[in-house]
């Protein structure tokens, strides 16, 4: 019996069991970590570790072989290396096996033509029997959102999970878990890590097709090296943008050394860099440059908001913050917003002469001897229609201030106004009191402002997309089914006439 | 008796009494936080508070007024409000002050005619007396190598100092600490972080005349936002460069929108971006656009390293950090070296036949499997000459990998090769291995190479200025003087005639 590959991609998301070819009992192998993460981590299907010396493995009863199991599994890691990886697909694929994750290293991404055909053996014998397969050179898959995190990455190790809204999907391993180490210090939930290494059978942008269906997901982010499937990344695009889902994509292999360096990990062939620009653009994605970007603009996309345009709000207690704003935001394209006379005379009679009550404006440091400065002129500068986001810099703060009264101000002034709002703080005891408060801090003006940016600018491109794709067609009602229409039929059919309707996947 | 204006920058720095008008007996506020400080730090001078209303304040016994008290104070610190600066300022001068460090705000930086004229007048009564004047609107000044803390940022409450390497001199208070705070997070010893304010006297560039004496530092960073004095700022490149002390300058107002925030703060008035660019070139000294870049790039001045050039090695346990170290490299001008087909051939006898051997080295994640591979493969690739600097990339380590032998191992390293060296490690336990031996750790690899890029850049651009200066002149043996050359002056007629010498203020 032959499986449907779209069934494959959403089994390797929410397998119902999981055998593990290969298994160890020390938890910090390759092979071990797989059984010890879909423990800890409280998968509910099946678990058949494959160790034909052993009885139990970590305490879960240990089979001699795939044709030992009780029942054939839907997802099989292959965590035995070279030729007897080669041999484990052939024989999943030959058990009904619908997905094969195979983490062994030493294939097309070493350049030896050698290797390369043992990966195309691989794929061959997958497709043959209908079997998907992932990787090989992966680290594996990781769904926090149901315990299926069959990987065996040590950052799951050291960084407690949370399931989240954010998704990740790489062909490195090191960059499915970078991203989610540095957001889940942030505080940020994240579902998604997968890995997917060689990308033979099943690429990023392929799992990325299943991955934006999952209605909980608010971010996904991708680490691409090549780009071999676009019409997959399209695909996923294009659902995505229905969903109003933003995609943000790290592609690599920029520059000559880059993407010679690319050509010896994942094996990817360089695609010229302004046709992969125009591409993303096209689809409504957002391409960034480094891990940092990635993780810095993540946290704003969580927060509803729905920017209406570039004008930007700066106050601060330092004119140095100020000032440094100011060229940040020149930098970010973000025109400073003019404050209307009226705000300004009624910020002149709240703040100090010396002050400074146009945009930016510098609250000074009288705020030292008066911590009420801040809460007072919040309200009135929220009045302003002119603002479309709004960044705080709170320069120093701490001994002989209200941080908390801070805190409290500027997160009630962003639930008011409903506009996107940034703060910078370096002191991490001020940065711990708004984010508290569920205000995104960043260490410096220019952190904070050129994340703002991003968020905006691709906030701005995804409506453009969404404005150029063509209605949804009425594909879920051919005309040889029935004439009954079911609820996402009838939404797709009432919004391609122009109806506006609340898709029930928007999640 | 008149103050030479030389001696009174050296009095900023060392004084041996200061007076507070206007002294609190609240720590938190202006006029109490010079008085905490200069205890909490050690100033083992005189400190003289100065309010009519109270016999002590915070413990230290308090006089009426200046005539009140036993003597003349080196410095005053001048923290009421206004009229009552100005008048406090001509009482200084008056009594034989040397230095006033006003606090006050609301002169020249508002813009208002009237507030301006009374900035020129403290300037005239001070400059008729011949004593010296910081500020108006200056946080104040601070040199934690002797505890001489006359200021009142909250941040020295909060971050705890550690005397060290850097000094920072900033027109703005809050540049003066935000740098401070973030560096030593870091770790960094911080020695001198001044506030000037207004600039009405003293500059930012003018401190830095006598800041670079110094013998301890071996970094000078400085914020500005107007550039009135340029030739002091030559001046104080001038000796630095004699001492290859680096100087690292962020000019802010480089867009329009903040030169107008400038006007507003400091009352700068804007330079033309591109002279500033280039003079500061001309003069050794590099600039940086943003806090942060200040802060990553200031730890690899303190490592003593002489950077030969600008080919880089890179080493990861991750392909896909390979593939953005390539690409952050090309970003930095940091070209990768070729590794000899010696160092090559000698790598493939110890990493499995999956990794790459070329540069970017990628050990792959056969890592968690033999722990060995890093400390195997170092001293092969420190016997290569053809790199400059390099580059460790630590993806993701923890459990089951011995972090602690990576970062002995990287340690010994950079200590064999005498190289800079540079690692990114996301994860904080692994950071913070690396940061116990000694070794400079980033968040990702874009951080960590453009820091890198940058330093080696600043050293080819200091090399360049040192090699434009004409001969030190032997200004310290004028003909009418004894016939006798003390050592620096005979230093400098030997240096001058071609001879190398080591410089005795070299630190």
């Amino acid at each position: 019996m032959k499986t449907d590959p779209r069934d494959a991609l959403r089994v390797a998301l929410a397998p119902r069991s999981i055998a593990v070819i290969g298994a160890s009992e020390n938890p910090n192998k390759i092979g071990g970590r797989p059984i010890a993460y879909l423990s800890r981590f409280g998968f509910r299907g099946e678990v058949y570790p494959i160790n034909p010396a052993r009885d139990t493995v970590q305490g879960v009863r240990a089979y001699s072989g795939l044709a030992a199991l009780p029942a054939v599994p839907d997802v099989a890691v292959v965590a035995v290396p070279g030729q007897l990886a080669v041999d484990a697909v052939a024989e999943c694929a030959a058990a009904g096996v619908k997905l094969a994750i195979v983490m062994a290293s030493g294939f097309g991404e070493t350049g030896d033509p050698a290797a390369k055909a043992q990966e195309l053996a691989m794929v061959a014998s997958a497709r043959a029997a209908g079997m998907r397969m992932v990787g090989p050179n992966s680290q594996g898959l990781a769904n926090f959102g149901n315990g299926a995190v069959p990987n065996f990455s040590t950052m799951f190790v050291d960084t407690p999970a949370k399931d989240g809204p954010v998704g990740i999907i790489s062909q490195s391993g090191a960059m499915s878990v970078i991203p989610y180490g540095l957001l889940r210090a942030r505080g940020v939930g994240v579902r998604h890590a997968h890995a997917t290494g060689n990308d033979a059978d099943i690429t990023v942008c392929e799992l990325a097709t299943a991955v934006v269906e999952d209605p909980d997901l608010k971010l996904l982010l991708l680490y691409l090296e090549g780009l071999p499937d676009p019409h997959n990344l399209a695909e996923a695009a294009r659902i995505a943008r229905r969903r109003n889902l933003p995609i943000v994509v790290l592609k690599s292999g920029r520059s000559q050394a880059g993407a010679e360096a690319a050509r010896s990990h994942t094996g990817s062939l360089a695609t010229e860099d302004r046709v992969v620009d125009a591409f993303l653009e096209d689809q409504g994605i957002w391409r960034v440059r480094t891990t940092a970007e990635m993780v810095d603009m993540a946290e704003l996309y969580l927060k509803g908001w729905t920017p209406k345009g570039r004008r930007l709000v700066a106050i601060s207690n330092s004119g140095a913050v100020c000032v440094m704003t100011a060229d940040a935001a020149t930098d970010a394209g973000m025109p400073l917003a003019p404050l209307s006379d009226a705000t300004q005379s009624e910020l002149r009679t709240i703040l100090p002469g010396f002050a400074t009550t146009r945009n930016p404006v510098d609250i000074t440091a009288a705020l030292l001897s008066n911590s009420n400065l801040f809460g007072a002129i919040l309200p009135v500068i929220a009045k302003d229609p002119a603002a479309d986001a709004f960044f705080i810099g709170v320069a120093v703060a701490g001994a002989g201030y209200d941080v908390e009264a801070f805190a409290r101000d500027g997160a009630a002034f962003a639930a008011d106004t409903g506009k996107p709002l940034v703060v910078a703080a370096s002191q991490p005891a001020v940065a711990e009191r708004f984010e508290a408060h569920g205000v995104s801090v960043f260490a410096t003006e220019a952190q904070a402002i050129r994340a703002l940016g991003q968020y905006v600018s691709h906030a701005e491109r995804l409506r453009a997309a969404q404005a150029a794709d063509p209605p949804p067609p009425a594909r879920r009602a051919p005309p040889a089914a029935t004439r009954m229409l079911d609820e996402a039929a009838s939404l797709d059919l009432l919004a391609a006439r122009g109806v506006p309707v609340v898709q029930p996947d928007h999640g």
